[in-house]
């Protein structure tokens, strides 16, 4: 599929059918991730893919928690009527995990050393075009507690987790989201 | 180009023609990043686009001196060494800078907090992904100081520079820059 196209096409889904990634598929969206640029190319990035339902559950139930611990710090209505249920339903969750001292230079400069993080986005955002040039959907989801997520999956204590991509095939097409126009986003300076 | 093809065989360049880039196909880059997907569909994004060759000269001067601290803060040799020409040699420069209260839940959350700069990433790797489909070649910069670059290109006080990309058509192909293989950064838990 072309770049382009993909990039606009690209829906974030809510809703995932009973039905298996296939593996080959799988893969050539791990490989895409690989491909990210990094950091000095340190490459500061971990892909854990999740497909025991026990542990999906946990992460599911421990996200639960973190609705109510965010719906009581910010009052936000819609947060309480969030359901999680994507978190079971969906085959895969990728869990893209960072490593914060492989953070390049910016850890040296005032207000930076998030490096390691930008790369695993940069790697994050390559996984979700590949997944939908795959015919498959995916979510960025971001609703959870750094440390819940790493006691239930026992990671190695000096990674963060930057990311998880929901992954599976989307019940039904999705709408797109609105955009700002480009002119908001964009300023010219000749 | 097959987005596949784009995203295993983006590199990043260091050294430009003096050529500009067409407007068209800027345009078409800056629109890759528009649809980025981001944290509640913030778009927490602003892109400034640097056509004008006294900020650029402004900009290579200050990262000159960044250099310099991350030199003595580290003591790494290779940095002493590092050209910047690019950044004047280049005929665009992307500074996209991110408003860290557009950042969605995360903000309540241990540990967290940057999801727009992590939303600012994955324009930046659209972006990159549409350069190279282009035809033109880029480059992921973060060697600079926030302070520096908000003050030359006198950027409202509330965003943060997430990154530069340096954009423009490449002097020569460039060898690809070696992954770890896939087994190295892939654990399942089936």
């Amino acid at each position: 599929m072309d770049v382009f196209q993909t990039i606009k096409e690209r829906r974030s889904y809510r809703s995932y059918l009973d039905q298996p990634v296939e593996e080959e598929k799988l893969q050539a969206i791990l490989e895409a991730g690989r491909w990210a640029p990094s950091v000095m190319n340190l490459q500061p990035w971990k892909f854990f893919v999740v497909k025991n339902s026990d542990v999906k559950a946990k992460l599911k139930a421990a996200s639960q928690e973190t609705l109510q611990t965010i719906y009581e710090a910010s009052g936000w209505k819609w947060v309480s009527k969030i359901s999680l249920e994507f978190m079971t339903e969906a085959p895969v969750i990728i869990v893209v995990a960072g490593d914060p001292q492989k953070t390049g230079a910016d850890q040296f400069l005032p207000g930076r050393g998030q490096g390691y993080a930008y790369s695993c986005c940069a790697a994050v955002q390559n996984m979700h075009l590949a997944a939908h040039a795959s015919g498959l959907g995916t979510l960025w989801f971001t609703l959870y507690e750094t440390g819940k997520v790493k006691e239930i999956m026992n990671l190695p204590a000096e990674l963060d987790v930057v990311s998880m991509i929901i992954l599976g095939y989307p019940v039904q097409p999705e709408a797109s989201m609105k955009r700002k126009p480009l002119e908001e986003m964009v300023m010219m300076i000749e």
